[in-house]
């Protein structure tokens, strides 16, 4: 693996599992009110692009970054939905 | 510029304006309880290390993109921090 696919890598693992905490955090204190639905819609559509274009570049790195955010970037959906 | 450029940079327009919302929503309301600062702080190393990643891989999207979320996640990072 090229080393700038490995910093690429560490990139997405951080950008992705960023979310991770903001998950845990709506779910736990079922709370969102802050939390900008707007945010989060807009960044869905847009990490459905980036999905595309990862593939379509075949950069491993954008792909599965953001295949994963976009389960996170749902969670924190549902509990804006759930938790206004 | 290629077709999967355009793709890329629709992409990029969208997660970066994504975040102008949730600029907008902290600063306004002065709250950011819901706000989880662990992930703002991990996703702000990571688009530091995208930006260099698409530097490296000459993709104009990726580069362009993480230079200007860098700069709204600072300014929900320092909402959080003065709005507690």
């Amino acid at each position: 693996m090229p080393t700038i696919e490995i910093l690429g890598l560490i990139a997405a693992a951080l950008t992705t599992s960023a979310f991770i905490p903001q998950v845990y955090k709506a779910w736990k204190y079922k709370s969102t009110k802050d939390i900008s639905m707007t945010m989060y819609l807009v960044f869905l559509v847009g990490i459905i692009l980036w999905l595309f274009y990862g593939i379509a570049i075949e950069s491993l790195s954008v792909a599965v970054a953001n295949g994963v955010t976009i389960v996170l970037a749902l969670a924190i959906i549902i509990a804006k939905i759930r938790y206004k």
